[in-house]
């Protein structure tokens, strides 16, 4: 049984938080949403604080890569209350160049660093099946390992440093991302060309043409059920990286930097906090298609 | 057993009409080719000629609209070699505003058309394991039921008249089309990042970001194999295919249109005639990337 603190328990770190609670791992959880706190100690977990123990092992599941900064290294981070030898487990979507920063720091710390990105959804994450794209020295693996063993069922190891599985993941989020712009024109065309969609979807998933994100996102336009389970703004954040990767490496991809352009265009005709199968409406209006509506 | 004639006998054709003779049809087949034909001929078919007697169904595998209408309204079209009452299945993809016009052209003659676009490669096309994305009259249907039977294992019946077979393949294509070049920009950014692409390929096969593309395609990346199964120059005509109907409906498809772009700069390079997975070549090649070589 290890001491774990989880950092950011939104829809991904609360199920993870659970996880590690359910492999009797004796957990903290923080974040400023008391609520979701709230979720982790009704579970047998703690708030962390500042007189919590020192723990084994740090699962980091925040939104970008400065809040990852400023929680594990800003002047509040959680880096220096872990063990010495320590690991701590990063699962932001950030650039490779950030992971291999950060991988730095915790070693100047005497800590071990596992750069593993987080792939699978809030549902995964709370049976502890998520998959983690992972990149890190064999004793960062070897510090993570009973964290990762909860957490995920399939545990890609892509490297002996930082760098790798933020790379894997970027590929990951190229693919996704222009996979649901993709849905979004292909819907909006069968729309134009007065195909059901049902029908479409049915087609489809034995087609050529499918894909996971297709499989996965079509039905939430059927069903004209926009709530989000994974929101468009994700989208400009997670292309942006891949982009800014990209130009890094004098790379120009012109199917992304559009996909892109149609997220950041969502997200400015407010749909930003809509499940991301809503990028089908501002195709769908711009040509003033009727898309299927909640009845 | 029906007199079957067999229009256009290329990597799909070919197949197809080896399929119809198999499954005991009297198959006259045709193609300015004679290489293609003798395969035919040598299978047990026949080579379509004048003399030859009225068939019962025409299969036409041509590779676009233009061939499609010369091959059965133009002054040596086949259509008026017919039986009266005979049915027309159409296979090339179309626009939808084009399959109907065939499909009044056929009724005129008093002949039953099927819209029927054709989805599934050579190598399904060799074992009659199509799929086929059909619309037409219910006598249609039933004209061509015997050889479809023998062509395809799945027929998605998706209306009572030509149009939504063509518009369906249409949506296919969108999605197939945006797919391959979205694997082409993924592989290329992970070759920038240093990552092994057959490592890549595992990691997305079981993740968000797979497609039936990507897993189709990107071995032939990763082995170097540019032997064309499904070639650069399909997708200039079969995404022109989607602009053109998108253009109709004023919907605008920029994912859509910037594939198209990279297609056509593709075949400006003179890459038109490799497999469709060397779009990977332009887009690796704009950074000076290595892609795998053939060893």
């Amino acid at each position: 049984m290890s001491i774990i603190y989880t950092i950011g328990l939104g829809s991904m770190g609360q199920g993870m938080a659970l996880s590690l609670l359910r492999a009797g791992h004796e957990v903290y959880g923080f974040d400023p949403d008391n609520e979701r706190l709230a979720k982790v100690t009704a579970s047998g977990g703690h708030a962390l604080t500042r007189k919590t123990p020192a723990a084994d092992v740090l699962v980091c599941v925040v939104l970008n890569a400065t809040q990852t900064q400023d929680a594990l290294f800003g002047d509040d981070g959680w880096a220096k209350h872990l063990k010495s030898g320590g690991t701590i487990v990063s699962c932001a979507t950030v650039a490779p160049d950030f992971a291999i920063q950060m991988e730095a720091k915790a070693q100047a710390l005497g800590l071990h660093y596992l750069d593993a990105p987080i792939s699978g959804g809030s549902v995964r994450a709370a049976d502890g099946q998520l998959s983690i794209m992972a990149s890190g020295t064999p004793a960062a693996f070897d510090g993570a390992d009973k964290a990762l063993m909860a957490m995920a069922d399939t545990i890609h190891r892509l490297g002996d440093q930082a760098g790798p599985g933020s790379a894997m993941k970027a590929v990951n989020q190229l693919l996704a991302g222009v996979h649901i712009a993709a849905m979004g024109e292909a819907l909006a065309l069968a729309t134009s060309q007065g195909l059901d969609l049902a029908r479409v979807l049915d087609v489809i998933r034995v087609s050529a043409g499918t894909s996971w994100m297709f499989e996965n996102r079509a039905p939430h336009v059927i069903d004209a059920d926009y709530t989000p389970r994974s929101m468009i703004n994700i989208w400009p954040k997670d292309l942006g990286i891949v982009t800014q990767i990209a130009d890094t490496a004098k790379l120009p991809l012109p199917l992304t930097q559009t996909a892109l352009d149609q997220y950041r265009a969502a997200a400015d005709a407010g749909l930003g906090l809509e499940d991301d199968a809503a990028i089908t409406k501002l195709i769908a209006s711009s040509a003033g298609l009727r898309l299927p509506v909640d009845t």
